[in-house]
Formats: structure tokens, sequence, C-alpha cells
């Protein structure tokens, strides 16, 4: 498989990134460096990281530099992770106990503001201001992203635009700014920061819909936690959106919706996960996905043809097939 | 009294970086802009502002580029209140509600991660890497310091070290580089950094044990609280530390702590409060708060004379003195 062969090839510095993310979390604060590496253990495709090793190629790549980009940017995915679980109240994550259930919220939340603190330190060695200005910006988003998530659980009144922008903020920003801080801080041109920062984006709202969608088709072995999770927190998706607009299906479904979030998500979830699948709102819901994947390759045309964008545009395939 | 004079000589500056630090919250989110409005409005007494005001006045004074270091310390600090308020579980600060009672700990905890995100954008105007690299490291320091807290919650084991080592992560840090980032900021000479950051960490020590005191001291209509919140939450302050040093209290004493950590906290503290008090306890916490002070303000005697040297050593005495 042609993602295995990009990992494969690019081990040594996936390695390198690895032993620095490990070694930034570490403290002499015992309880701190067991959830920081609890965390960091738990794993993860490193998926941001690689953006930025693969962006930096369109500059001049230096490992020793661009590391100060891609180990925060994983840091900072993190981070966010262990506030999501607290608000999630999640107790697990890939199969893995969450901090905030092995240990709790309060040490989940300054677990959080500790890894989110740390990955500033080392972003801070680099002298460009450019590059923080960039992550402050994309980390002010992130965080409305999760309030506005918030917000909209359960607003079966909510428009597409307003689940577009908040996946922008709740994923794609962050994917898009791996790509585009790997090309600042390597000293490609600017219009090159900015190709990558759309190629970065778009993949970004693919990946969060094909996310989106494996919960409501996913099993739980393919997803480390049952399916439905979304709809049980009250997080309304695209195929439910789009299986909203439906008059055939709308009243049932808004029933169902309200029935859910009256017994706070502690309920059986499969008479609604029958109904988006029944319908063609999965399969709605993917061609936008791959929508998004056609416009992040687009956007590559103008790069010269080297390898790493052989690897960005079959990245960029992978994550608009992946049914895992 | 010498410090409403040094506020109102300094009204202008200080108004300046209150409309900054409206502005700053300012966004299309309705709700994140209400809680932190109503963090805002809460009030304060705004003084890690004014030492970055003072401080750079040691440099060249430019108070559209230093705004870019008072604004953001000022909302580092409310970010970690309410995250505080969190793991508190706090209703009132400074008797009004708190974003955690009036809205709920999720909205606190990403109205915290928010204000701490916008902090770094405003900061990130500046394109001095020290700045970056100081604030960064204070900001890990200060997680540390959170966490640190829950761990010694309630042992009666420990040592003035871990004590001193605690409030310096919690208060003295952030105090010390606004006055050290004040005189970054206005491009003071190097030496000068260091001795505002000395005098900073010891006015920061002194006014956390004063803090510290007035939980013991102080009146319910003083506080805004009643007293006794720190013990009621596990927090070991320093009187009880040197209560516990002495053998004619110590047994009773730890079984009152004891009593009150069973309780989980929702006891009457009174039997434990008038331990305290009827001790020499109190007044030896306070002379070493007014050690603290004192080297404060010896740190400064290389500096020119001017008057915001002379206004800083009235801050110093204020917080000494302090019984409000």
């Amino acid at each position: 498989m042609k993602l295995l062969d990009i990992y494969a090839r690019m081990k040594k510095d996936i390695a390198y990134v690895e032993r620095e993310l490990e070694e930034s979390v570490h403290t002499d604060h015992s309880m701190l460096k067991e959830t920081s590496l609890h965390l960091l253990k738990a794993g993860g495709k490193r998926i941001r990281p690689v953006f930025v090793l693969l962006s930096a190629q369109f500059g001049r790549y230096d490992l020793h530099r661009i590391k100060h980009i891609a180990v925060p940017l994983e840091m900072i995915h993190m981070a966010t992770l262990v506030h999501d679980d607290v608000i999630d109240d999640a107790d697990t994550r890939r199969g893995q106990l969450t901090v905030r259930s092995k240990w709790d919220n309060r040490i989940a939340m300054y677990t959080g503001d500790y890894i989110f603190a740390k990955a500033l330190t080392i972003a801070a060695q680099l002298n460009d201001p450019r590059i923080h200005q960039i992550l402050s910006s994309a980390i002010v988003e992130l965080t409305v992203g999760e309030i506005e998530q918030i917000r909209y659980f359960y607003r079966t009144d909510q428009t597409l635009r307003h689940y577009l922008l908040r996946i922008k903020r709740k994923t794609a920003l962050l994917i898009a700014i791996s790509c585009q801080l790997g090309a600042v801080a390597s000293e490609a041109d600017e219009d090159v920061h900015n190709v990558l920062y759309r190629f970065g984006y778009n993949v970004g709202m693919a990946f969060q819909i094909r996310d989106d969608i494996l919960d409501l088709t996913g099993t739980e072995k393919e997803l480390g936690k049952p399916p439905g999770s979304d709809i049980r927190q009250g997080n309304i998706t695209l195929p439910v959106l789009y299986a909203l607009e439906d008059p055939q299906i709308r009243g049932v479904l808004l029933a169902e919706i309200e029935r859910i979030r009256i017994a706070d998500g502690q309920t059986d979830v499969t008479p609604f996960l029958k109904m988006i699948r029944n319908g063609p709102y999965i399969e709605e819901a993917d061609k936008l996905s791959s929508r998004y994947i056609d416009r992040a390759i687009d956007a590559l045309s103008v790069l010269p043809d080297i390898r790493a964008k052989r690897d960005l545009v079959d990245i960029a395939h992978f994550i608009g097939d992946r049914s895992y």
C-alpha cells in the first residue's frame, strides 16, 4: 500500500520526530510525565508531522529546524484531544483509557495546558515571527471551534455552512497550517506556502467528513468505540444534515434525535444509525469529501513534480478512500 | 494613599491597556465574548500590566509596543483563573459568579483556552524571540505549578521548599516576567531585565504569602468568600506549615486537617482557623513575606532613581502591608 511505502521511506525522520516528542514532554514532574507519555504512547498516525516533513521538502529541508514545527503541531493536536475527552466524558480513545478516565478531569485539563505550553516553548525556538502569528491565530480558531461544537450540540436547525465552518476550525485548519508552516520554516517561496495551505485545508475537510462518516458506518471493532458516538454527544454531522433535508425522513429523524437528546445520549442509537445508513446520505457526504480531495490535489498542480508532491497526492487519495 | 496616586498618574495608560484588553477578547462568537467580558469586568488590580508599564520606563517607553506584553500577561493570568475555578469548583471570585458557575465547567475550560490563545496572538506581534521564549517557558512552569498544587492537596508531610516552589510557579513567576518583559520590550539593558525579574519574583512571593495569610485571617466581607477556602480545598499554606512544626499543636492540627479532608472540605473550619490564628504562625509567615519585600527593594538599588523606581518601591511596600 502506497501509504505504508511513504511512511517507510520517511521512517528515519518520523522516528526522529517521535523521539523529540517524547523528550519534549520530559519533566521532573512524575505525574505530568506519566499522563503526557500515556497520551503520546496512545499513538495516532502523526499525520500532522508527516505533512510538515513533506511540505518542508519544497524549500531547504532541514530536519533540525522543521522539528520545531512538526513537534509542536502534534502536541497541540494532543492537547486538544485531552481537553476534548474532558468535554465528551470520553473513557477511551483509540481503544486506550483517556487521561480523564485513568486520572481525572482536573488532571486532564492541566495535562492539556501543560502539553500546549510545552509545544509553544519548542516553536519559540524559531525566530520567524510569521510562524508565531500563524500558529497562535490557528489556535484561537481551534478553541472557537471547540466551543462552537458545544453550542451546536443537538441543534437540528443548523445549516451546512455551520457544519463546514466547525470542521474547518476543529480539524482542517491545523492540517492546513502543518503544510503551510512546513514550507515557511524551510523558507520556500510565499506562493508555495499558500498552495500548501490550500492543499492542507482541503485534505483536512475531507479527513473530518470521512471521520464523521465512519462514526456512522463503522463497527465497534474498527472504531475502537461504539458507532454513533457523535450523535450520542449531540454532534450533528454531514450525513445527518443531508438526511434532515430529506422530507421523507425528516419527521422521524427529528423525533429520534430528540429521543437521544432527552436520554442525554445514554440510549440505544441503532434506530438512528439505520435511518442514516439506509438512505443516500452517506454517499452524498462521501461525494463532498471526494470533492475536497480533488481540490487539494488540484492545488498542488503548480508545484514542481518532486517525490514529496507525489506523496502528498497519495496521502490525499488515501484519506479520501479511507474506510478503516 | 501612595498606591492610588500611582494608579492616578498612570490612569491614561492603564485605561488604554483596559480598552485593548476588551478589544482583544472581541469575537463574533457571542458566548465567548460574553464569558470573556464577564471575566474582564470582574476586574482585579491589573497588577501585572502595571508592572509592565513601570518596568518599561527603564528603557524606551512606547505604549504601542509594550501593550503587546501588558495585555497578554493579564490575559494569561485571567485564563489561569478560569481554569483554577474549574479545579476549585469555585462559584464566586471577588464576589462575582465564576464562568463555571454562570455557564459550566466545559465552557470555562474552553474560555480559558480561548483567552490564552488570544493572548499569544497579541504577543506574537512582537518580533523579539526572547519574548516568546520567556513567555512560553513561564507558562510551562505555571501549568506544572497548577498540577503540583493538586498533588499536594492535604499533604501535611510537605516541606517549606515544596510550598515556596509552588507559589513561585503559581504566582511569582508571572509577576517576575511582567517586570522582565516590560524591560525587554522597551529595549532596556540586559542587566536591567534581570534586576526587574528579581524584583518581580520577590514581590510575587510576598504577594502570594500575604494572600495565603489573608485567607486565614480575613472576614468573608473582606475576602468576597469565606475564610479558610484554602484548607477546604486541601491547600496547605505557609502559616499552616509553621503550625505543623510546632509540637504543642501538631497532633490536634493533623487530626483537624484529616477531619476536613474526610469531609472533602464541606465542614465548619472555624476550629482550624482558631488554631492557626492563636499561635505565632501568621506573624512568622508575615516575617517571611517582609523579607521577600526587602529583597525586592534591594534588587532595585542598582537602577537609576527615576519615578518608576520609586513607584515600584511603593507598590512593593503596599503589597507587604496589604490587609484588605
